[in-house]
């Protein structure tokens, strides 16, 4: 299970305000606090970019890379943003990524073919609702494998994530728990070990205690684990949160164990 | 997912003291320290008890019983103090337990049929040794319910423990990553949804270091709970393992989430 840094948000103001200001060094900062807590790639989440897409994303994107030679997954609703940071990433570049929705479909999906590059599919109706089973989710599963098989990319560029539910909602630990068995059917399901990802963070979000959700993010991660997750996108400064994840992979991964995991 | 104290072991030395003077108040003691800290039942490991098996498993069971309406698990190899203790609980009582190996279907496992108890049935093969992958823990399922049918005793009052392997034996992480595949094939396998109970020690025994044996009882039990295991026996005075545990249990029960557990 790889990690990916969801640190670089636009959402965070040191980061929005680097990005104002073409100012590299909170984003070099950052990159390195990611990098330093063992985050395996980073998603450069730009938000919609509405004001100069193709310079802020160059600059995010160039910005990163100035530090480290992980993966990157460019997390952008804005195809002209996303189109520029593909053209300049030297990384390994994934984009984040396509659903059903009829934009996505015709704005985005094509650029994972035109820069050969992995693309990440979303679980959701084409009107960006969650579904709420498991069934519901491997039908999604194999219209999103269909769309995606249009474009002609090999198989293995693409990478689905199921859209963890926040616990908080109606039957959310249910959908979860429900979303552990999606993983562990999608290969039989397309018919190839399909790669998968995670975000986390969605988990938790809305109200509840800090520690607890820390703690229940702790429990869900070795989950995703056994399931077959090949990437978990989260905060890299959970530092439990991590250790966690890094003993699951010593701990599922078919290799010889050994205590002396990184 | 019950969580079984497994802190009541005669290898404990004030244990083996308190039972050689026949002194109730370490028992006491141990058994209420075990139930502040959230066990829901209680593992009495009193050893194969050589010397009068049947007054000493007397004493240990109403020493305990004492204290406490938790369930108990008699947990010896011995007939004789085996029977004591049937004879005089009140208690939920789990008999732990039986296997494939010939004294034990002859000695143990018609006791769970003359008190009609539970009994945890071991995934072991009749010379004890341990099986080396899923194929092999499921015939050894089959063998072993096959026995505990011809009690005639009702498919309830089977728990069959898969065996949990240390993680340092040459291919231990994989089989205990096989294990949750058996816990999830187990009910289709039997036809029922067949209880099952798993000692979360085992993973861990033998060197390496404290922490990160800690760390790894941390990333298993989830992946156990999400698998469907009834029943996690393990030390229940590592507080950071039970608080998992019980948000592992938030988690995956088709209830409506709460933050609010116990």
């Amino acid at each position: 299970m790889l990690l990916v840094a969801d640190n670089l948000q636009i959402t965070n103001p040191l980061i929005d305000a680097a990005l104002r200001d073409l100012n590299p060094d909170p984003i070099h900062e950052m990159v390195k606090k990611c990098v330093e807590a063992g985050a395996d790639a980073i998603d450069i989440n730009s938000g919609p970019l509405f004001r100069e897409p193709e310079k802020k994303m160059k600059f995010l994107t160039e910005t990163v890379q100035e530090i480290t030679e992980l993966p990157l997954l460019l997390d952008t609703t804005n195809p002209a943003a996303l189109e520029a940071g593909l053209s300049i990433s030297r990384n390994r570049t994934i984009i984040n990524g396509f659903s059903l929705e009829a934009v996505k479909l015709e704005k985005i999906l094509p650029l994972a073919k035109k820069y050969d590059c992995e693309i990440i599919g979303y679980l959701l109706y084409p009107n960006s609702h969650v579904p709420q089973n498991e069934s519901e989710r491997l039908n999604i599963a194999l219209e999103v494998y269909g769309e995606f098989q249009k474009t002609g990319l090999d198989n293995e560029k693409l990478i689905i994530d199921p859209v963890i539910a926040p616990v908080i909602w109606e039957n959310g630990n249910i959908q979860d728990t429900e979303i552990l068995s999606v993983l562990r059917n999608l290969p039989d399901l397309l018919g190839f070990s399909v790669k998968t990802i995670a975000g986390i963070s969605n988990l938790t979000s809305g109200r509840g205690p800090g520690e607890r959700k820390l703690l229940l993010e702790r429990c869900y991660l070795p989950m995703l684990a056994a399931a077959g997750l090949h990437m978990a996108l989260l905060n890299v400064f959970h530092t439990e949160s991590m250790q966690t994840a890094k003993a699951c992979n010593a701990l599922v991964n078919p290799k010889i164990f050994t205590w002396e995991w990184e």
